[in-house]
């Protein structure tokens, strides 16, 4: 295990979409609530969430990762699991979470599933053979960014008359949005060029999003957010990726 | 939406792991309290999963997916919060299930997390990749293969010493479990013959849970289950899921 922290919430991630759930989490509730909590990289070419001390928070060595020093150094992986957790403890007012008593909650837990299930690993294989798979295969690009424009259209259509994925009325911005947001802004690195025009509520539900301070504060952790700006930015990060992969730093442990 | 049924809980489904989830948790509270459930197997072969009907239940044209005539008509899609929603309605005595204010409640949600976002999507692309795509790509099948290898491992670890995935001591059988066992006992579906050498653990886990009549009892709705008997069996159930895919059954609504 790592050493004890100066605070309560030890966080340990990487400048990449589930990370980016749980860091902009953590800003809502140090905004609301004044949550105080300690944050770690990870550096995928290290391969150091493969480490022993990583793999004892968790054990599918992926961020991101949290340990709770203010409650026993208790351990949570899964991104949404964290995003429960936090909730439960921590959004004692239910700002942005759902009384686990409620049916809201049960249709908060459907849209997260939707986006852990779904959205997260479809775009990630989009990521995968569009930007770092050694060979081109175009049935994998093409099977993967169509699915996940497929499970963009399921969200465009919930956001039909809706602000916000769950909650009564429009809607409420909650960590449902929080858990399928940072997968959606990263559209551009699966090849997926703009949502704009087939997506219009999708755009709309982004932008309303980022203009939250306390999301763009949860991007800049744990490093500044920085999408690549120009093809030669994007063929530079994806080598890097590639090179990691090819490495054998995505293979068991 | 459905003609209203006799029963309660209308659970609609096919003879996959995601409906098998389902299947088997009805059929342990069915034994447990009494429980009724009616069912109705849609047909992939006919896209029924993609009618209007059905897409005002389950929004992203999938199954499971069921409807609780008890509780005004409440519906729930995504088979972890089919499991979460039944464990929170009809579980009452927690046999199968945690109390969503302890911290074992969040345990397992860490691991049905890690069974939804991971072994079920990345397995089901290692099925896609050895049994459906309409071209062998070499690249596509190892790379799932060794993915679900991968998750297993972790599996493997966390049942070192234990007889459950959740729960204290040895842990306790419950819908952590659940939610995780139809897609190891369906391993050879994706190509992965055998699992008790390199498994041992997790296949101890598989057989002790294979021996309840209700999980028996679960794998047999809405059809009786017959995996494959041999290569001819195999290739003939292979082609028809093919043949879906290929006349666009797989496609956006």
């Amino acid at each position: 295990m790592s050493s004890p922290s100066p605070k309560a919430i030890q966080f340990y991630t990487a400048g990449t979409p589930n990370g980016q759930k749980v860091s902009i989490f953590l800003e809502e509730l140090k905004a609301a609530y004044g949550l105080e909590y300690g944050f770690q990289g990870l550096s995928f070419a290290k391969n150091e969430q493969k480490e022993p001390w990583f793999l004892e928070i968790n054990p599918n060595g992926r961020i991101p990762a949290i340990v709770d020093h203010n409650r026993n150094d208790f351990k949570v992986f899964e991104s949404a699991a964290i995003l429960l957790y936090l909730a439960q403890h921590y959004d004692k007012e239910r700002r942005f979470s759902f009384d686990p008593s409620s049916d809201e909650y049960n249709e908060a837990l459907q849209w997260i599933f939707f986006a852990h299930g779904g959205i997260g690993p479809m775009q990630g294989q989009a990521n995968h053979f569009y930007r770092y798979a050694p060979e081109k295969i175009p049935y994998g690009i093409k099977r993967y960014q169509d699915e996940t424009r497929r499970l963009y259209s399921v969200l465009e259509s919930r956001l039909t008359g809706r602000e916000y994925l769950a909650g009564p009325g429009k809607g409420t911005y909650s960590i449902v949005d929080i858990s399928t947001w940072p997968w959606v802004l990263w559209h551009p690195w699966a090849g997926i060029e703009s949502i704009a025009d087939e997506f219009p509520n999708l755009e709309k539900w982004l932008r309303r999003i980022q203009e939250r301070p306390q999301v763009a504060a949860g991007l800049n952790v744990p490093t500044p957010y920085k999408p690549p700006k120009s093809k030669e930015e994007e063929e530079e990060a994806a080598t890097a990726g590639r090179a990691w992969i090819m490495g054998g730093g995505d293979k068991k442990d």
